[in-house]
């Protein structure tokens, strides 16, 4: 068994010595050390990686993170939720957001435009110019045909971007499909709804998209997940993989708690019981702000490889 | 201001005097006061409500309440993800669920052919019987019609079940819409992909559903919701109201924390940033397990009624 | 295996009908039915039984339903830390706190002479009355000795209180001992070290006190420990019935979580490896506000004695 | 006000642009970078810096970089749990703790002689080297003299053990008082029993040592409290410092909420209706495990110092 190492600051240490040492303490630094072990481990064997993350984590900031994990190999498929598309889009077109305060006044926000995602702000002229891009972008799409699937979607639009921190580009460029589960479930679900209103035939076809989801991987290929926080898309890779014979590599990385039997809490243990996760897989879980826990972890990883 | 009321038992009390009790201490016990009367307003405003929960609650045994909470018109719209409706399905043709143990040995349990969520256990053979339930509904709505919305399935397979702790057969029958964002996120999601392979032109259409959430509601009514959890049933109803004004009336119950910047943990302040709650609205948030808080929550509304 | 069972409200019933309902669906209903009979076991044993709890549940309003506990016998040795004392005493003197907002304007409920505890405010007052009380208490204790434990001086001073719903009376009246192990951690410090000044040999015998701990229970007596919130209270509990060779029966109520490795999220897996239970201990936990949660579960046990 | 930066990863970057990189997004990343600035607001201001943290990140392995804060200056009176305490002498005198895990068969490790503390294991032995430890200092202390304080016994003890790395050792060295408000909380406690029995008029005086703590700052010193954790520990530094006129800066981390109104969880603005920060005083908390983030904020302090 391995020995707790106290930490020590060294002056002038490099990333890779500062995350080093903190993955040989106690608690969840020593669990940052196996989940940076499970992921070379996913790596190494070759396996079909999917990442999952909530939108909020696009809103945070790692969204650059999330590209540069594509584009290194270290994310096949992506799964996510539809704000996070959303916020990806308006960033490739220039929109930035504000860094503000947990305690801020927000009836006074409201009169300022600004819209509050915990310490984080976004312009009310940042949803305008989303409206602005989707419409078009729908237009494009329209033209070459009627009916589509979302990650089809998301591929044609990704290649329009030319952007090398979005999401959406490094993934179409790299041929890794985003699935959404609940695509009409933000903005992008309002301008749909209003495209098909004058456009006929319009459809998005997620029962076929399944299809898609389905055979992303198949049961002889080793198969990872790196999922970071909860909700539709940490279940959505689970079930992909549970009908492809169950994961054989997992990290969980979130805030939420197994106690009151959520998925987005659920443990890895109880993964076993599904046979979500195999008899003898490997697997690693973080608790805390993927915000703080997903840098130190990729930043080893990367490093590595 | 009120005082703090020290609490003490009475032998023989009534529900309503432990839950009156347990509202007049600090912390959440008055959290728990102030969403029994922003609900009670909700209604005294004859609001439209929006009822959102996620599907580990109709695994724990919610399922009756929720179906009580609709027959008394306490929920006039519902937002769930796709795992309750199935569960909900699967207790309607007489599958049971089990209580075991947060500790229990997970790789025996798959032996077993028992799927663990939390401390609540889910037969293989339930699955299997949701199989055969679903293939023959399915047929039956195909026989009807080739293109469907989820609210509008819900409906039809929701009359078949003359099953009063069924939350399909309740709101069926008081007209109540089932929204499910995430329609294909489950086993249903499974099963409607195998129906289509074999079922020319089966469609389900969510973007035109997406019409249906919006106009669940509109600008002049008064609006309420009580969220139980997060994830995409929480947020999916907030896009509705606020695309219809804005919320009056805001009840949320959750274990999530607001630190990590999800709507799952956003608080009703935050809420107010963006005008899903309007400047003067009324709101409550409770910290902690559903399981408990809100059978106290609507044992103590229920009884005013 | 039990079955889950599906909550519904039922017209008028009891107090003892809601829990009794609660404790039959998953997730934390059932784990406070576990509770219950864990507490209905520790009894029927005949056992030695300690309760702890933190300072901040005296001020929400529990003290009532603490003494009631002292006085039922349910509790044999109470744990806590000294704000729970100087509240106690507060309130057998008249003070009463009220009930606020966890969203409060702090600046302002400053400049009002509140002091917030969550949704709680303390007034100024309460503590200028607290330092009378205090001084004038010294004064009687010093004229009988001037060395003394922190258990022999909150008997002395509970016996003067004559007030059924005061602890330190409850206790007082009932032979059972208050342990404090950081009893100078508050306004009453301040005072002890004041009227140290003032009165020459005047002692707090701490390690002297640590017998009376140690004393409490021996190695025969089976031992039952109600742990309420974390802190030195419930480590101190677990180190006397460690002591004296572990606990046959351990309830915990807590918010706190076990990643981070305080002791007060630990679970009572954990307290098996230092032989803190015992290996055929009956132990539950169940997570949640302490405030809501306790009432639930002695309701019960009343009920049952 | 700042934007938020998307995080991208280079390769080979220090330490000091890791965390800079994390400090510019959003949620906890921006907190730390808010908590970093004020420590160094702190100490710029030449504030009498309190550092609290509780016994299990002695265990972690945080000891080091404890020891290390000391040594620089950047904390100048230490208050903890007596844990801590013992845990530090332990490793001073050669023992070492076991990195394990979460899930471990807690019945095997008691056979096994290993306690577990989250993911860290500690030897019985170790417990039985701390049993000689303290005997033979408790010895030479009483040698001296009769009646001590605990931060008397402390610097006593701590020039003896010449270990760079010793929580004790930096502390008597550099003058700084360490102190521990539940000095009988442990086996400290236990061993200060037992030799009390065997020598007469051994005593330590908790009253006394309440004086220390009071004129351990003054009214017109500049405060600053680092807190990691929560407790009697943090709540001590509080109290020390309301006492004097209140806090300048003040910075939180922790794992606790404030929904149950527990001092661990209490908010920065919570202190403020207490008049514990000044209004205009400057704060910052970080939710997370300190056994990460502590490192990670120290690291960029000790780089710019």
């Amino acid at each position: 068994m391995k020995k707790v190492e106290d930490f020590k600051w060294v002056e002038g240490m490099s990333a890779r010595e500062l995350v080093d040492k903190i993955s040989r303490i106690g608690f969840q630094g020593a669990e940052i050390g196996k989940a940076i072990q499970t992921i070379k481990n996913m790596k190494d064997a070759n396996s079909k990686i999917y990442l999952t993350f909530t939108s909020n984590m696009v809103t945070s900031g790692l969204r650059g993170l999330f590209a540069q994990t594509i584009q290194k190999g270290m994310a096949n498929v992506v799964i996510t939720t539809v704000g996070g598309i959303e916020e990806d889009l308006m960033k490739s077109y220039g929109e930035e957001f504000l860094l503000g305060s947990f305690n801020a006044d927000d009836v006074q926000l409201k009169k300022d435009g600004l819209n509050r995602v915990g310490n984080v702000l976004i312009k009310n002229e940042s949803y305008q110019k989303f409206e602005n891009i989707i419409k078009e972008q729908l237009e494009t799409l329209y033209a070459k045909k009627k009916e589509w699937t979302p990650s089809e979607m998301f591929k044609e639009i990704g290649l329009t971007l030319k952007d090398e921190d979005s999401i959406l580009y490094q993934a179409a460029k790299n041929n890794v499909p985003i699935f959404c589960p609940a695509i009409t479930d933000g903005a992008f679900g309002f301008h749909l709804y209003l495209f098909q209103q004058e456009h006929s035939g319009f459809k998005i076809d997620v029962v076929k998209e399944f299809e898609n989801v389905l055979l992303s991987t198949d049961q002889n290929e080793k198969k990872g997940l790196i999922s970071l926080g909860g909700g539709v898309s940490k279940h959505h890779a689970i079930l992909s993989c549970l009908l492809n014979g169950g994961m054989d590599f997992v990290v969980y990385l979130t805030t939420a708690r197994a106690y009151s039997g959520s998925l987005s809490g659920a443990t890895t243990q109880e993964a076993k019981s599904w046979g979500k996760i195999k008899g003898d897989g490997d697997a690693a879980m973080v608790i805390g702000d993927v915000s703080i826990i997903f840098p130190l972890i990729m930043s080893q990883v990367f490093e590595g490889i």
